[in-house]
């Protein structure tokens, strides 16, 4: 018998006590043992809860118990879930958390400590929600050399972009339908300037290149800009406009990035809709691999919450494999000298006039224009595939021109 | 450090050679130790190779050999390669195979005898070539109830029905083709006729219902009566003719089916195309997860017999988790009982009157016409979701209608 407490018993803490109680016949075949939550701490009260009985707002009644060896945080957050993950290890018991704030600020220390104390801290929910991603990056790729990862991470800004492209709404009325339907907070900053996708892709990418990846260093946009125009032009070119999260390793230093990008219709990401996750890993043997489902939610999320205690509940002893290691100097490379192609949107009095201009400052480009537009004084191009820096600059010389206002420039995945 | 032995030089034993010496030093670190391949059994010769140290044709040499603890089993077929892995199980060293004919045939015995022996059998290639499925199933969904598996598991039959469906290409061939570049085999009968995916999915069923499910039992329909006009109408519905494995589990009963089915375009299967696999799991906390890759090739293939390997390595007191128990009776429900709606392919000598013959005998269905077609006479209808045993029935009445002629006839995934 395996007894688990619970902290935080909001919307995941309330799913992994139900998942334990509803399948726990297969858990219990599963792991070998019986899986019981002991307590549930939270300091709100729930009156009727189904959970009652092993309910507490005492933070010693899971401390001092030692028949609790796993604690299972999803208080959120990076303070009292910070304190009650470093007293849960440093008290001898794993911990298993949904915390991608946590995690992506304090992977490292809490990994170490975690090992120092011979026990496990475990985070497969803390991406991509209910998708298997950490435990297939850990383990079932180890084979590999891991080139690269691109994903889409965010369930809420992927439900915005689809709703914009398929039902043409603006970004604004898209962000008020998610929040009605529950798919965006009332603060919807952390995943509309891509803050969340920011954390996940760190996180894949510390455990990808088996060094610390700090998403403070990751350049990061969101997609408040984004409109609808955007997304006809995307489409003009057979692509589609997604929150993307990319990180690649080569020659010793590590490119990341989160920002709205074209993704072709041809990949395999562009298919991804609604509030569904899709993570591509590409890896020296296996090729692209890709990992897909519902990147948040009660359940779902629950799911790898309750894997996670499973695996540990069968492997007690194997303690942490990894700790991540934290560079003395920032191992991104600057967003300055990474390359990317752009989609520029541009108005023009002259259009004639302008696409000379264009072709004088950026060299040869593709034009793309769309077949019905509201403004004809509208178009697009594509730049070469140049430096973010060379393209920032050229882009500044474009501005300068009277008659040209640039409307917007998004990047294409390659 | 631990040392592997390689049973057979093939594709995949080269391969799992090649990965463990080019990726040593990752591979050391995600596995705490140095994993060396100190033999690779084969009895042919292969002057140059770079591997001819470890090389040898004499079986004892491993088995002999108390340091090999690994023993990678990628001779492939249900005769030799179960005698060796027999041998090793029994001489307590771990096996890890590619061989789904193996597993699929004798699963329950070895896992048995692995448990026995306190060592693990590990099939991670068996099914989805470097797609990681088996462990995910395994570990990362364990919280979950598995209600059903929903997959494209044979990469050979997909770069067909590819083929024909962008270039038009007649089943011959593109099989043809395939076999020029290496996608199929010489003698295709396996892939072609569901027989390798119908082990992959009895494969998967078994882990995820935790009972053995045979093979032998599942009603497996290949694609080699597949037409390109059936592919038009298909497409006329908005969908599109894959070879598709599924299984369900409810009321105790295990539904299982390889045959072509339409897929309609929204469903992520829909999009999976030339050699690549990818297998849908519903499980009742995840909801829908998809895992994307490369069902095959030397590399791919080999990444995850080594994960496997590296698995092994770390936990090497773990043994065996699950063992397949074969029930007494038939546990998977006949297919005469499962249900289904069909897309039924008909020529007739007078439309309207054939249309009232069909729905006198199926009742309500849809019509489907394609707008340019090769012959006035054809037409399309679809059929309610019905038992197959009603269905075949209704059908062979339509047949003895003397001026319609049933074309073909395909099931449509729900």
């Amino acid at each position: 018998m395996v007894n688990v407490a619970i902290l935080g018993y909001g919307v995941v803490g309330s799913g992994v006590a139900e998942v334990i109680k509803k399948n726990s016949e297969s858990i219990r075949q599963r792991a070998g043992t019986e899986i019981k939550v002991k307590w549930i701490l939270d300091i709100r009260d729930f009156p009727g809860s189904p959970d009652k009985d092993v309910l507490t707002k005492n933070a010693d009644d899971v401390f001092n118990d030692s028949e609790v060896s796993i604690v299972v945080e999803t208080i959120g957050g990076a303070r009292i879930a910070h304190e009650f993950t470093k007293r849960a290890l440093m008290a001898g018991k794993s911990v298993v958390t949904s915390n991608k704030e946590l995690v992506a600020t304090h992977g490292p220390e809490l990994l170490q400590m975690a090992k120092e104390n011979g026990v496990s801290y475990l985070f497969e929910a803390s991406v991509g929600g209910g998708i298997p991603i950490i435990r297939p990056l850990n383990q079932c790729l180890a084979a590999n050399e891991i080139n690269g990862i691109t994903g889409i991470l965010n369930g809420t800004t992927n439900y915005i972009l689809t709703q914009m492209k398929k039902e043409g709404k603006s970004f604004e009325a898209a962000l008020k339908e998610a929040q009605q339907n529950g798919y965006a907070e009332q603060n919807p900053t952390a995943d509309v300037e891509g803050h969340d996708a920011c954390r996940k892709i760190a996180i894949l990418s510390s455990i990808a290149y088996n060094e610390f990846v700090d998403c403070e260093n990751i350049y990061t946009e969101g997609i408040t800009k984004i409109t609808v125009d955007d997304m006809k032009y995307a489409d003009a070119i057979d692509g589609v406009i997604k929150l993307i999260a990319v990180s690649k390793k080569s020659g010793g230093k590590i490119f990341a990035r989160v920002s709205p990008a074209i993704v072709r219709n041809e990949h395999p990401l562009s298919n991804v809709e609604d509030v569904f996750n899709a993570i591509v890993v590409n890896g020296d043997a296996v090729g692209d691999a890709m990992f897909y489902g519902r990147g948040a939610g009660k359940l779902p999320t629950a799911s790898a919450v309750v894997a996670d205690v499973i695996d540990i509940a069968k492997h007690p002893d194997s303690g942490t494999a990894g700790v991540w290691v934290r560079t003395e100097e920032n191992n991104i490379l600057p967003i300055e000298e990474s390359t990317a192609r752009f989609l520029v949107r541009v108005n023009a009095k002259n259009i004639a006039d302008a696409k000379k201009d264009i072709l004088s400052v950026f060299g040869e480009t593709d034009f793309v224009e769309l077949h019905s537009k509201a403004n004809d004084n509208e178009f697009a191009f594509i730049s070469g595939k140049i430096a973010e820096s060379e393209f920032a600059a050229k882009l500044d010389k474009l501005e300068s021109v009277p008659d040209i206002t640039v409307l917007n420039r998004i990047r294409i995945e390659e």
